[in-house]
């Protein structure tokens, strides 16, 4: 008998905001149900991020084939006195019917281009907003983070440390997912390891150390326990001092057959300590032995240590990926560009938005990098490789999606195409967008439909 | 038949790290079971909060109740290649059956005073520490963010509208909790209303407004779609000009029966929109209709409006409380302190602990505002209310949980027992911590014990 893998359990279409089903029971009762187009995009780019990286669209689209109300969902919104038991039938039989397109996970975009469109009867194309938005923004959110961590590491392995301090279950696993997409090597939560197939990693923590009557004694008995991967956790009463008992206990522990595979270092100066230490264990024969550091570590932290040549083999990296600190939410929204055959678009102040079905095409220069997009029509013509294709149709997905493997894979052929610039933790300039004409004239025309000048 | 409520489902066991589960492996093997005392506190407050409010204890109690290892997750972890079949026997019979010490829900803390403690077996009390802390962090971290926002408003209608752009599933659903535990009036997400009775509000999308084919159709036929609670969004395209629109709506509602109550503003300077919107629904006879307002709202804009009193009756608040957007993440801890009779003590730079089980009394001058706190050992005395009451015991609640409406209440007394300056947005003076002489001792103690100096 083989079981299910562990994953975590879909929160169910109760998860939304209310006005979507008192929008949807005045939608279902004026019949209005005829064809929507909504896109989600980002707004501009904050100071901190050159580009964003597109992910959770797998999620997206698991969630869209998963979409029905349950039979306790219906009968707790029955009770609400709010929905009339028309419209409760209506929701008990809804399922998500429509089209999607978007930018495969894993592919740079930037501000007002769309990255997944949805193409489905009103009522639908609009329940489905809030949880789209809640899986794709804090993907997009954490894949963006993480590839700027991985760019200052420059090939120093990365392990995702942040599940203690994400936002709950999901943010911890998705942010797993994201990261690793991104170009993480590794992840602590286990979950997202069964979930994910993603490799895990992980070390020891200080009450191991504390729990044991001296250190010496904590260190060989882990080594003893997971002979196969000793990293051992050294900062917990004094950094050199450990790294010294590591020297003395490896001869023991090699007559046992087992070898220190690294130590960890989790407070102070990470970039003194691991000169101090590196020193210590080579002076002590243990040139193989690795260094990993965590501890409050962000992508300008890893580029200074980096840029000073600190002996650091390999970072934890825990609430500043898992939080996306710096910048914790992205100015992103679901908007509708077409109801009924006709272009919308809304004009709010700092909000407006461009109607249509649109694409985005992508050009490269000779070295193969990105210089430059066109933010077009579906239907329009340019230059470069269009970025935006069909994924489900009428509800089903048109392809296997690429396994978590090969997209990590094109991520990082997609990192080395970026603009040397954009690459940089500095800020850039904005990497250059045309609006095509056409888009320019159907928002022309979309404003002439609404009475706006 | 009754179904259950819907709720988010638990994420199981395996949403730990990696590390717990390879040093419950070394203490199972070592018969390292004996009893270990852990607690969770919050180190330095940031400048932006001038306390932490507790939240997540009945979460953290949920999860330690139904703690347990299913067996697709025992049969996945034993295709891991690292856990042994003894061990794994030992997780499939693993429950908590510890005892757990807490500050209520709803409590101010500060920095250093545990506000949870468990007392278990040492494997039982480390493998829990990742789901505790992941679980902790998020609640306290968004019911302090609300905090602030709730006593910025000053009394004005606040709903939590943060769930699109939450780390998630679980983060949208516990900010819901946090924020109406800290005083706001209700909440958007509408599985918060199902899983904790959360009053639920919303009003319109934009999408609607764009549906139809002008503003003002799609104004009437919102309001026959849900006559009890009409609040129309006017900032689609040109907000006096809807404004306007809503005048001239309204006496042919009333007609029907319909009330219109409310309008609301989503962009623009919010101030000017709702001077100038007031004035026409107040020249239109509609002084009865309230303004609610969102988009980008925080405290500090919060308290600009209403400073300059602003005519805006409620707010929606999003991306800054869901996200806790300008402290995403606590720097707080679940550390060893005690095991096996003996005190322990970390002395990792910048992150040394006080060791053993801990009390916080609470002092409070004749006005009843709280003016001090001692942290002390448990069988230490000193003046005040101690806050760290039981409340499990060998892995059962002592009591029934107090309701959420309950904790809300007493949160909002608490909050008006704050001195005033802890109160402002401001950042204030610290408030004072004495850490008592029996607990320096005690962590001298500790220290001779672990040979350092």
């Amino acid at each position: 008998m083989s079981l299910e893998l562990p994953r975590l359990a879909s929160p169910g279409a109760l998860l939304t905001d209310l006005y979507q089903l008192t929008m949807l029971q005045a939608y279902y009762e004026r019949d209005m149900l005829e064809t929507a187009v909504f896109e989600f995009f980002a707004r501009k780019l904050p100071a901190r991020r050159n580009f964003y990286l597109a992910a959770g669209l797998e999620q997206v689209l698991d969630y869209l084939e998963q979409l029905r109300f349950s039979q306790a969902e219906l009968e707790w919104l029955s009770g609400q006195g709010t929905f009339k038991p028309a419209f409760l039938d209506y929701l008990a039989q809804l399922r998500f019917s429509g089209d999607v397109h978007a930018m495969a996970e894993g592919t740079a975009f930037f501000a007002n281009e769309p990255i997944l469109r949805i193409t489905a009867p009103l009522p639908q194309a609009q329940l489905v907003e809030t949880r789209l938005i809640n899986l794709l923004h804090f993907q997009c959110l954490i894949a963006s983070k993480a590839a700027r961590l991985v760019l200052a590491a420059q090939g120093t392995r990365l392990v995702d440390f942040g599940l203690r301090r994400s936002h709950g279950a999901e943010a911890g696993v998705y942010a797993a997912r994201a990261s690793y997409l991104a170009g993480f090597d590794a992840s602590a939560t286990v979950l997202a390891g069964a979930q994910f197939g993603i490799p895990l990693a992980g070390t020891m923590a200080h009450s191991f150390i504390q729990a044991h009557s001296d250190e010496d004694a904590a260190f060989e008995h882990f080594a003893h326990s997971l002979p196969g991967t000793v990293v051992l956790l050294i900062d917990t009463y004094d950094t050199e001092a450990a790294a010294q008992k590591v020297v003395e206990l490896a001869p023991r522990l090699a007559t046992a057959g087992i070898h220190i595979q690294g130590v960890r270092l989790d407070s102070g100066d990470l970039g003194d300590h691991a000169r101090r230490v590196r020193a210590i264990l080579d002076r002590g024969g243990l040139n193989a032995v690795t260094i990993f550091a965590s501890g409050n570590v962000d992508e300008h932290l890893i580029q200074r240590l980096w840029q000073e040549g600190a002996p650091i083999d390999g970072f934890g990296v825990g609430t500043h990926l898992g939080t996306s600190s710096d910048v914790p939410a992205l100015d992103c929204a679901y908007k509708l560009q077409e109801y009924a055959g006709t272009p919308r678009r809304k004009r709010s102040e700092g909000k407006a938005t461009w109607p249509g079905r649109k694409q985005v095409y992508r050009q490269y220069d000779d070295e193969g990098r990105c210089c430059g997009d066109t933010l077009t029509l579906e239907d329009d013509a340019a230059e470069g490789v269009p970025l935006i294709q069909p994924v489900m149709r009428q509800g089903r997905r048109l392809q296997p999606s690429p396994s978590l493997a090969q997209v990590r894979a094109s991520t990082r052929q997609e990192l080395q195409r970026l603009p040397l610039a954009l690459r940089r933790l500095e800020p850039a300039a904005d990497y250059p967008v045309l609006v095509a004409p056409a888009l320019r004239a159907l928002a022309d025309t979309a404003d002439r439909l609404s009475g706006l000048p």
